[in-house]
């Protein structure tokens, strides 16, 4: 029996009889030829039925295939006669399943809140497939680089006991007899994790219940957060940009068709070199007045500042020194100018937001005692934090990376909803 | 100025100054010389303070250095005298901070309880480093294979609208107007994956609210779900198979020192070789009533049970088709035996329990209805599962493997606890 391979082997199998197995994509017919377009997860292949070279049976049933029908297609593998690909010479046909009823989803225009109640199917589509294909490259790409560099996989917790920025946006649990809150982010527990194995990354989903229905917004997104010991905002800027340069390199040299499928111009990411502008944020805020933006020191930026300074640069830029006062309680103040913050966030180019924030970390234990109390925060559940800065406290520094935000602009996605296999926003919390 | 390396590096900077920085681990002392044992994450180093190479204070300072105290070190690597390992001869010691009182772990036995409360702390000891890599080695041994399988990552949703298997067991969170519960598997969600993707896997936490104390649960653990369109039963164990060999290779091949230093004999995973042992839950019944156990058909198998089993074999031990009244509604009953279902759990040996639970997945709708109706579960939330095979559905398999009890067993843990970072368990939230 001809064995089973994937679309994605044809390559290797040209001239041979194989068997894919796969599902019904599209169809044509020319009265004699059907032409059955078969995806089995790996690829899209044309199988060619002649009538001639099956059955009539088979050459009549082969006509009324539904779109998705489940197949078994035996065929010998050949050069296709026009396209850089292969397509099958079919001998035999067989059913595996038929549709029930009609596929809900067609080749006609359908509304985003009805493909996104079938997004069950709607991660059949060719779109999906490449977005979805983008998106995994990302995540190996993160992880082999953090790997690569001695950096120590480090799970945080998703169950905290306390908020990491101020309880709003926080979603509850109740656990058992008590409450707990899922993580927003790993970076507290990382910074023990870098005192313990020197350089650390956590990546896993966070949470946050912003009633903010934007296009960038989700309510349970992924995220990789590194913290370094003995490493400062330069070093913590560095490492920034060699990860998303390393990134930007792998999606290009291994998913370059998956983007043209989804329309990405290469050309765009090819500009993502080092080094990246970094500018302060007195310095965005005057790109903002020349902009005719209403903008002041003190401002914090929304997408629409960011989308601003973006649209300055043919990378993405880096933007440190925040004002400490609209910033977290553990940054660390510049020692130049103590009303800043020794942080940085990184904005994406053409308007895809902030994927990173990050910065040094107050490492003096009178200086995160007093900001704990400053913002209002509980003390009691900051004691194993505050531990950190007791026992051989260090400069250090880490970031946060988003990784619907980083797939959104890789692929050119306008919203975040298609850059995570099952997003979950406000009003959306199913299938 | 002397180039800062990591410990882990030193080899490739014999007879050169270099900077560690770090933490002091340990230290003694013989009149004329200090040995300080630096710590810096990547490893431990002995750095040797001889009384003529520093000044007079900077030796005395060195004599006064506590546990933890932070510190940057400059001096030249040296191959130890005795051991296969460098040391570092100091020249320069800047203590970067001392500890601000006493560090509460000692070599003295600490309790447990003391321990996990001191988790954040806990974590710089040779044994937490030491299991924490072997962790991070098996989460990139099976991202590495099944990335290089062709498979796609597809991250499964943590908040679900229903539960897979049941409401028992799961954690409630309000969601804005409505109730999430948090995932316990992400299996459905990957079924409609394979179909679009044809080969699939989910790695992220999963939960479960139970409310026993053993040394084998976990409240939050890590869980990788891989799925196959066309995949039966076989090929699913053939798979399951493989990855535990590759997975066990990779730690051999990696973490041998870690190994060695848990004091993990590394005989006893070189052991596991294809092919595993294939029996079915009679053959499994059988072996307890053997040794005396009280079982018989029908009974599931909790961790005493396990363990009998294991004692059999010296390597992982699959066991197939159990009872399909005691097992999910998903799953497939054997045609041969419409009683017993087309599952297999995997059993760790030397009484590690159960790493791996799975099968083959019941692709008939009539079936997969009634299924639903007979445990009782809520047919609408159900509805876009059903729809999986309403649309070209196949035959497909997967199974779900535990990475905590796998830590535990290539570790030699007793409890798993020790295999995450921050563990979650009925009487513990923090830190």
């Amino acid at each position: 029996m001809a064995p089973h391979v994937y679309i994605e082997e044809l390559a290797r199998h040209e001239g041979q009889e194989v068997v894919i197995k796969g599902w019904l994509y599209n169809k044509r017919s020319s009265g004699k030829l059907h032409f059955l377009e078969v995806r089995d997860g790996t690829g899209i292949v044309q199988t060619v039925v002649f009538h001639k070279d099956v059955s009539p049976e088979m050459f009549a049933a082969a006509d009324r295939l539904a779109q998705e029908t489940a197949l078994e297609v035996t065929g010998t593998v050949r050069k296709h006669p026009k396209l850089p690909e292969h397509e099958i010479s079919v001998r035999d046909l067989r059913v595996v399943a038929a549709p029930t009823q009609e596929y809900p989803i067609g080749p006609k225009d359908h509304g985003t809140a009805f493909l996104m109640d079938h997004r069950h199917l709607w991660l059949r589509s060719k779109l999906q497939h490449a977005a979805l294909r983008v998106r995994a490259e990302i995540v190996a790409a993160i992880r082999g680089f953090f790997d690569g560099r001695g950096f120590t996989l480090v799970d945080a917790p998703i169950f905290t006991p306390a908020a990491c920025e101020g309880t709003t946006n926080l979603f509850e649990v109740g656990y058992f007899d008590e409450k707990a809150y899922l993580t927003q982010s790993g970076q507290l527990y990382m910074e023990a994790g870098a005192m313990a194995l020197g350089k650390v990354y956590c990546f896993g989903p966070t949470f946050r219940a912003e009633k903010s229905k934007t296009r960038r917004h989700l309510t349970e997104f992924w995220m990789v957060e590194p913290e370094v010991a003995f490493m400062d905002l330069d070093g913590d800027m560095d490492l920034a940009e060699d990860l998303i340069v390393a990134v930007v390199e792998q999606v290009l040299g291994r998913r370059r068709r998956e983007l043209e499928t989804l329309g990405r111009d290469p050309g765009r990411l090819e500009q993502v070199k080092r080094p990246f502008p970094r500018i302060t944020y007195a310095e965005a805020i005057a790109i903002l007045q020349q902009a005719g933006k209403e903008a002041k020191s003190g401002d914090d930026f929304g997408g629409d500042e960011e989308t601003v300074i973006s649209e300055r640069f043919d990378r993405p830029v880096l933007i440190h020194r925040y004002p400490a006062d609209i910033k977290a309680f553990y940054m660390k103040r510049d020692p130049e100018d103590p009303r800043l913050a020794l942080c940085v966030d990184v904005i994406a180019p053409e308007g895809y937001g902030e994927i990173i924030g990050g910065g040094q970390r107050e490492d003096d234990l009178a200086k995160v005692e007093a900001s704990i109390a400053a913002h209002d925060l509980p003390r009691q559940a900051f004691e194993w934090y505050l531990d950190l800065r007791r026992y051989g406290t260090v400069p250090h520094a880490g970031f946060g990376l988003g990784v619907e935000r980083t797939v959104a602009w890789l692929c050119g996605l306008h919203h975040v909803r298609e850059t995570i296999p099952f997003p979950r926003m406000l009003e959306r919390l199913s299938p």
